[in-house]
């Protein structure tokens, strides 16, 4: 490599560990607040977080920063794909902040806080009228920022971009429609089955301490090091990664309910795993953390779902179970199975189980994508939201606060963010038949709960490479092939026909 | 006040409000580092801290910081008490960080790095020579520094002003003079009394739930606002402050010694409450935090010790005692009292009782000034040492590390800062003789379990002010007088006659 080029680019990976620190800083802060910060603070701590996203904000879009990204462009040979691969993610991250005049910015992020407000308020109070007004604004405002970023073939596919680079309308139409049929299908046969599931049977109290040692004892065997990370409590379950060296999860124990806390440690436990897996050699390049958030499902919901709901990991885990609530001495094994594996369509995505989920996802994505096609506007959407509903699921909400109002999603414009959901589910399945091919014993291996060596698979494979693939090219890479829901919905229907008897 | 003055008043403190934000981050961090922070990460998080410390750095010596300064320096017409009090710290502060050369202050830093560790490694081996070469060029530097400060009379007075401002060798010639005789007295009486108290009554396991559950429980006696504040655990406790409504207190449990969690807590409970009583009018002025380091030991100690550890206080608690603790069933309240109470010369100064801690920093401060005086030789240290425990308090240490080596304040330079440990006393002594004019029945409050009226009193006089005045502006406006030791001498031969009956 050319000496000069050489010296620039320790700057630029100086200047890139700067931001780097500032983001831990934030993110910090913003874990503290959640987890552990007295009620008082909470109005000084915004200006905190506020302050340092600012700092962030101008390292991201200074002068210095296109000037390094226009060297690079120009002096790109000699460069290391790791190198190739920061300039590309940082470049793509200045242009979707730049193209936005700062005064329209500015505008939309003002709406975004009233909007969320009357979000809240409108789901309070069972009325999208309230909320409606300030939707329309925040559709709007993406539509004029997707007229900044410029679009291919639908404007939807910028916003789809945004989240999970490479995936379109064209992609999602062909994976989700296979998905949903399919899903469709399975889950008319599951209502027509003479098997019932009773989930009485898992009701009881569940001391709180003995809740936390379950899911301790679960990390412990799924991979994630504690002495890389935390386990706390917060209101809403979530990870925040420092370094690969500090990354927390949270959850949430209810006493009546024994497995919330559980699987919602394991799922964050994913998040966290593939964190703490990422290589060192990414440090300081901004490709240190999970490819996309669809990747990052993907892996939530391998160790939530494939793993852990599974019968050989729930029949290892059975024994502490009966160690740590006395009630299980009653529990047959077969029937807690089923309990956790319970089919039920249901009005609320984030309640909804495994089979059901992708359906709640797949109807918003319809929705976003007509929206911004022009097909419906906002003033339709509870109707549409109904409609769909009904067909896919078989339910209809009674009230909007049930139904278009649930998920906070839309009040800030996170529009194209939820098939990141369903399509962890895709990515999920495609990458455990790749490992299965590699690790053909991997059943055996769950039933004697080494979990530890799939988790070394999925480093070596998926987690190690941190962003430097996008996810398109990192689901080919693993895989052998692009994005096919095939392997979902034959994994699904594996799973429920056994255990419904269809 | 004129126009242009108040719209620069403005953006200054908008200016100290990023200082103040600044700092609060990095002060989360590092006790996320200490509370939270998972044990791989230490070595990335040294250097989250180093760079928000370094970006504070630049904040306070800024060369806008500067046209600031002298702008209301020669525009001080019309300001108010708090403006000008917020001008002069931060001018002082400039100028303690500017007149050192850049490049000997970074020398000195790496220097105190590798000091430190020469310190635990002197410490660990019971070496002092290990230390001496480091320690020598360590007070080489602060001469150096006194240089480019300048200083009046004494060297010493310069690195006193630091920590303590207006507190000089002449006043404290006097006052720890006064009170090291009057205590050499006392503790010799002390040794001559018939009463011997015998500790081994506290003798038992404490279950550390139980611990906590009094720590919080005395926490909340005193006035302490769990809203506004957390209490966690430490290797070593201690407080800190990010605004008035998040202050962080951390204790530690041992198993076999109950008292020293509850006496740790009550201590920094002292501090917190300090920092959460400081009026919200301070925010945004760099003086919303205690006055000085000495005032802020005033307030510590006087929640653990005039109250903590008074007759009154330990009466009301220990009904909590008996609730908590099986093994308080056998347990006399007058021996209880009296254990708490025991006084017991020894080597350790952080091990001290009420009485004889401030000997412990008496020695250290006589040292420092002989020090800066050229009156003695680093070589001497620990023949002096050993002298004055001696002469003082009766015991030698047989090792440095027992003696010379126990603290680590002199390895990072910290010279003038032991004095505040022994000023706290005094001045705590000194406000309570005051309270007690406006409040007699202060012993009938302490009796009843009202602290929260006292901590009023503390609030309205002492706490709410930060550091608008200096200690020495401080004392005199509460107690109508300078700092007088006479207060704690009282104080001590009251408690003590009685207690041993001499």
């Amino acid at each position: 490599m050319e000496k000069k080029l050489e010296q620039k680019l320790v700057e630029f990976k100086e200047y890139i560990k700067t931001m780097e620190i500032t983001k831990q800083a934030i993110d910090l802060i913003y874990w503290d607040k959640l987890v552990c910060m007295p009620k008082k603070a909470v109005e000084g701590r915004a200006e905190v977080i506020g302050l340092l996203s600012e700092q962030l904000f101008n390292q991201q879009t200074s002068k210095e920063m296109r000037e390094f990204l226009d060297f690079f462009k120009e002096n790109s040979d000699g460069l290391s794909q790791v190198d190739k691969a920061m300039i590309k993610r940082l470049d793509k991250e200045y242009n979707e902040t730049k193209k936005i005049p700062v005064e329209r910015y500015k505008e939309f992020v003002i709406l975004t806080s009233k909007s969320e407000a009357a979000w809240e308020e409108a789901k309070d109070k069972n009325d999208f009228n309230i909320f409606k007004p300030y939707l329309s604004k925040v559709v709007n405002f993406q539509k004029e920022f997707v007229g900044y970023w410029g679009y291919k073939d639908h404007k939807y596919n910028t916003l789809l971009d945004k989240y999970e680079e490479g995936i379109t309308v064209e992609v999602l139409d062909k994976v989700f429609g296979d998905l949903r049929d399919a899903l469709v299908v399975l889950l008319n046969k599951i209502k027509n089955s003479k098997i019932t599931i009773n989930s009485d049977l898992l009701n009881s109290s569940y001391d709180k301490e003995r809740q936390k040692e379950l899911s301790l004892y679960a990390l412990k065997l799924i991979g994630f090091d504690m002495e890389a990370g935390r386990l706390d409590e917060s209101t809403h379950p979530f990870t925040t990664n420092f370094t690969n060296k500090d990354v927390r999860l949270t959850t949430h124990y209810y006493e009546h309910d024994l497995l919330s806390a559980l699987f919602s440690t394991i799922h964050e436990g994913g998040h966290g795993i593939y964190e703490q897996n990422i290589s060192d050699d990414l440090q300081n390049t901004w490709l240190s953390t999970g490819a996309s958030m669809g990747i990052h499902e993907s892996q939530s919901r391998f160790y939530e779902n494939i793993i852990g709901r599974s019968e050989e990991f729930l029949r290892y885990l059975y024994p502490k179970f009966k160690e740590l609530f006395k009630n299980f001495d009653k529990i047959d094994f077969n029937e807690f199975y089923k309990v956790v594996n319970k089919v039920e369509p249901s009005l609320i995505r984030t309640e909804a189980d495994e089979l059901t989920y992708s359906l709640h996802v797949i109807i918003r994505y319809e929705i976003e994508k007509a929206l911004f096609n022009d097909e419906i506007t906002v003033e339709e959407l509870p109707e549409v939201w109904k409609k769909k509903y009904k067909e896919y699921l078989g339910v209809e909400p009674d009230t909007d606060s049930l139904g278009v109002l649930q998920d906070m999603h839309w009040s800030d414009g996170s529009f194209g963010y939820f098939p990141s959901y369903a399509l962890g589910n895709l990515y999920g399945a495609q990458i455990f038949n790749t490992m299965k091919k590699d690790i053909p014993d991997v059943h055996e291996l769950i039933a004697k709960g080494d979990i530890i060596s799939i988790t070394k698979w999925l480093k070596d494979n998926v987690h190690k490479y941190g962003s430097l693939y996008s996810p398109k090219e990192l689901i080919l890479k693993v895989t052998g092939e692009e994005l096919n829901s095939q392997y979902f919905i034959d994994y699904l229907e594996e799973k429920y026909s056994k255990l419904y008897s269809i």
